[in-house]
């Protein structure tokens, strides 16, 4: 993903990005006050110090990383390994997370983005999940990836690995957020389902590739889970469970937050039935997922040439899809609907009749529809 | 409960409730209309048929009931059985039933009714349930009887049985309306438990001692159920269950509805978690239950001598009680509850403390208390 020309920007974004101690929102006020990741690293420690939260030592370290940090040497190391680096300026950077406060600066990638991937859910819980969270993280994960979300989770033991797993077997793509650098996949037996997830998704961190996993970098990790996603599935997660700072990431970040219910004896439910209680939504099929989802911020355009602008329509049928797809923002005659998907007016009424109980299309009048 | 000189009163409330297809809001439109059941009683077919819904048929069954229906064997084959009977005239008629717009114009009792039992829950569900289901359902029920709560249901097989079960381990009251006559105990297993709660509370019904068990007077039976308590939680319940009925009689009284989460994949709970996506309270324990009633329609006298106002007092221990009753509507300085109570001013600060957490009584000043 390296431009011609961007070369040194990326670097100094990577360098920034490896200084101890500046943590994804000073990172961001420093590139605000002082214009890009260079300038961040060619200013003085007192002008450093001049913003909130940057004191001394993380100036000086700032200061000094050009000539501390070898960053090209990272960067030569994840090329060596089949990593990418993607930084803010790039079209590859994942649009969803740029909506974020705390956008990574860098993000390392092993595995591919697309722009479907946009339709994204998380799916997260508990490490030491039950046969029954393994069980309705799997179905989710299988549901939603069949009719095109992009699973998206954390590669940890439990209901995690259960959701990756969903989503490959059901022939869909998924990507997994790391706590630590792509090259040290954590926990070790999940590197089988690392290698499965780059190859129909990507493996994500904003760690250096080396970075070993460090328990302090897995709550933030949290923010990219959520950030990547439309809304987060919280599937089975005791009281205190790191699930839930995914979600009230989520929450923060203005996406939706459902969760999962189970028996109220399960130790495990408890976190969901929290969220519930709180306002999360209680799933219990892909429908209460897909019916939640209000229209999405920039339509996403799918692999197959339909464009999505909410995540209902991945429920519809092919002929909803079709009359669907013949109906903008733009009132239209049901003639020129019919006459468009070259269908019989009967069927595009009774079609229209569905598009308009699922909420995707209006009538402006007896005669005229348009989106919803 | 037959008071001296009410005695044609009674007859003729119990001979209007006897007529066939005059439904509780016949009724109830008929006593308002003419004044009284006696007065419906005696009046013509023509008068009759100006109330709307009452057709030719029924008002010559009214206009004739005085000459075919032998209330007063009723009456006479009831007090034979030990069994009273209240009409909304009688001080004894269920305070709650009095607010709701279809109270049945006559109850059938056998057993007691006390003050207290205006501290009522619901707490109904299938009659197929799961060990989960009824485990749940014993548990809610013993501690919510344990606090002080009576427990109303319908004396059915699954949740109900395990409801009343729960309250009478306990050492609580509780309560079971039939949709049969009291001389009908349905189903014919449950005639034990119907003797206990008749010892430990009351059995109530609106139909006539003998009247045999008929489908359709359940869910009209169900209004009762849900119209004597402040709440009615549903344990468990398939999509279209009985339960779900009583759901919707609580919510169109106005009362709290709450509901038990389950498994995903238990059938039995999906009708749980339809009321929890409808805005149900999402209950794992008791305290779900007492931290979401709000204050009490009047205050409840209980046997202990201490006056309720709030369930979530219920949950007070023996201090925060006393501290309590020492406060009323009027702002009391904290000098003043510690000279009322006998306690050091340090313990009432503390005791007051939790009782602003439970939003029971609030500061009016750094030194004056009043309740919330």
């Amino acid at each position: 993903m390296t431009k011609p020309g961007r070369t040194d920007d990326l670097v100094d974004a990577v360098r920034l990005a490896l200084v101890s101690g500046v943590g994804p929102r000073h990172r961001q006020d420093l590139v605000v006050r002082f214009g890009s990741p260079s300038a961040v690293l060619a200013a003085s420690v007192a002008e450093l110090q001049s913003v909130g939260g940057i004191g001394p030592k993380i100036a000086a370290r700032i200061a000094a990383a050009r000539e501390e940090i070898d960053a090209e040497g990272e960067l030569a190391l994840a090329a060596a390994h089949g990593i990418d680096v993607l930084t803010e300026a790039d079209d590859a950077y994942p649009r969803p997370l740029r909506q974020i406060h705390d956008p990574p600066g860098v993000l390392f990638r092993r595995g591919t983005l697309t722009p479907q991937d946009e339709l994204a859910i998380a799916i997260v819980g508990t490490r030491h999940a039950t046969r029954y969270g393994l069980a309705q993280a799997e179905r989710l994960a299988a549901g939603l990836a069949r009719v095109g979300f992009t699973i998206v989770s954390g590669l940890a033991r439990g209901i995690d690995a259960a959701s990756h797993r969903g989503a490959l077997d059901a022939g869909g793509r998924t990507i997994a957020v790391l706590g630590s650098g792509l090259m040290n996949i954590y926990p070790p037996e999940n590197e089988g389902l690392a290698r499965d997830v780059a190859a129909s998704g990507c493996l994500l961190s904003e760690a250096p590739p080396r970075m070993v996993p460090l328990s302090g970098a897995f709550p933030q990790r949290n923010r990219i889970i959520s950030g990547l996603a439309t809304g987060t599935i919280v599937v089975e997660a005791a009281n205190r469970s790191g699930a839930l700072i995914t979600a009230r990431h989520a929450y923060e970040q203005g996406r939706e937050v459902f969760a999962v219910p189970g028996a109220v004896d399960s130790r495990l439910s408890h976190g969901c039935h929290a969220l519930i209680k709180d306002g999360a939504k209680l799933v219990e099929s892909i429908d209460d997922v897909l019916a939640e989802l209000g229209p999405l911020a920039e339509k996403v355009a799918c692999e197959d040439g339909t464009v999505v602008a909410q995540p209902a329509e991945l429920l519809l049928n092919e002929i909803e899809q079709q009359v669907l797809q013949a109906i903008d923002g733009q009132p239209i005659s049901l003639d020129a609907v019919a006459a468009a998907c070259e269908l019989p007016i009967h069927r595009v009424l009774s079609t229209v009749s569905v598009l308009e109980m699922r909420r995707l299309v209006r009538r402006v009048s007896g005669t005229q529809v348009v989106r919803a």
